[in-house]
């Protein structure tokens, strides 16, 4: 299956609101849950997101928007694993915004999904500064990168409803401090939710899945 | 010891390479050899820092340059380890630019210094597209980040004098394909140096080491 690529350009700053708006109420009113998906290069995004699909594809209606500066690997994996995706390519730019969203949904009819998930830039920084339109933001936080990172990059867990510290399986290697990391996630954002998983074993998958179901529960109802 | 910290502004970007020029030439006028470190979150920038200038210090005049967007937590680790170093807050910026790094200059004398590292902001797109000033870029990629990296960040591995391949001790837990890699860097920089090695045991640094003495050799000698 050949992956179908777009190309965005970036939206006007200060009218970047606004377009987030536009999109979230579009998405609601085609009862679509966008879930915006962020973490540093190689923290896990697509593995994550594979597996989660497979937990949700019986109930749900799912696709995937995978934005990227050039390359289309994730979208490939994705269409490999049968899911139902979008390359988006940033041309450089190292975050999604809201009217890159919006031009993407405007060539991409997501209007039978019931879940979109995007896995946005591989970046801590510019992808916490943009409102893309999503109706909730997921860090994705690995072992490997240390549980010093919600000190360094506090605006990404300050904007995420829900961070997934993942790669648990690698805990005999990497040294990590849950409880730090839970007082210094929450500290910047006590409604957080965070469940600790590894997408390569599915270790605590099921607490993470049920958050999303939840959601999902409550999006509908709106 | 109390960390100094300087804030920085962003410089004007069209003046950022004839900024860059000034601050190769002052940093050589100097005998001071500048090399800016660049990695995604978690690559392990500051651990392989500690061990290099572990390995340098005895022959070299070092100082770090560490740049966050608002922690302080590399310096306050440098100064533990008794490493001449200065703390730059970005203040949200995702990168140090020439200007950046001419400000803290300004502020911090390394006349003295015979190799100044620069421990850039964790990320693996914005950073590439400045050019700070240093003499080499080096980026640090590492095992659990996974071999499709050069694919997804090309501009980072076109930029790069030297990438360091690390956490190789973490083999059993992340399969990388090292042969892989090396060809994707390869074909976006055919004259980047790649080493493989671990900051956390000491493996393969001392190739790293050499070319670090041969750079240091050959700035001297201009």
């Amino acid at each position: 299956m050949a992956v179908k690529v777009i190309d965005v350009k970036v939206g006007i700053f200060d009218e970047n609101d606004r377009i987030a708006e536009e999109v979230r109420r579009k998405n609601r009113q085609n009862g679509t849950f966008m879930i915006n998906i962020m973490a540093s290069p190689g923290a896990g995004k697509t593995t994550t997101l594979l597996r989660t699909i497979e937990a949700l594809k019986e109930d749900y209606s799912i696709g995937v928007m995978e934005a990227d500066i050039e390359a289309s690997v994730d979208a490939e994996k994705m269409e490999e694993a049968g899911v139902r995706s979008i390359q988006v390519h940033t041309g450089g730019e190292c975050a999604m915004d809201a009217s890159m969203v919006q031009q993407t949904l405007d060539q991409f009819d997501t209007s039978d999904l019931d879940i979109l998930f995007m896995e946005n830039v591989g970046n801590l920084v510019c992808t916490a500064e943009q409102d893309t339109g999503a109706q909730v933001n997921v860090e994705i936080l690995s072992l490997p990168e240390g549980d010093d990172k919600p000190l360094k990059y506090p605006l990404m867990f300050r904007v995420c409803q829900c961070v997934l510290i993942n790669k648990t399986d690698t805990r005999d290697y990497f040294p990590f401090d849950d409880q730090a990391v839970k007082e210094r996630i929450l500290s910047l954002n006590p409604d957080a939710e965070i469940f600790f998983l590894s997408a390569k074993t599915g270790e605590g998958f099921d607490e993470w899945i049920d958050w999303i179901r939840r959601q999902a529960a409550k999006e509908t109802e709106k």
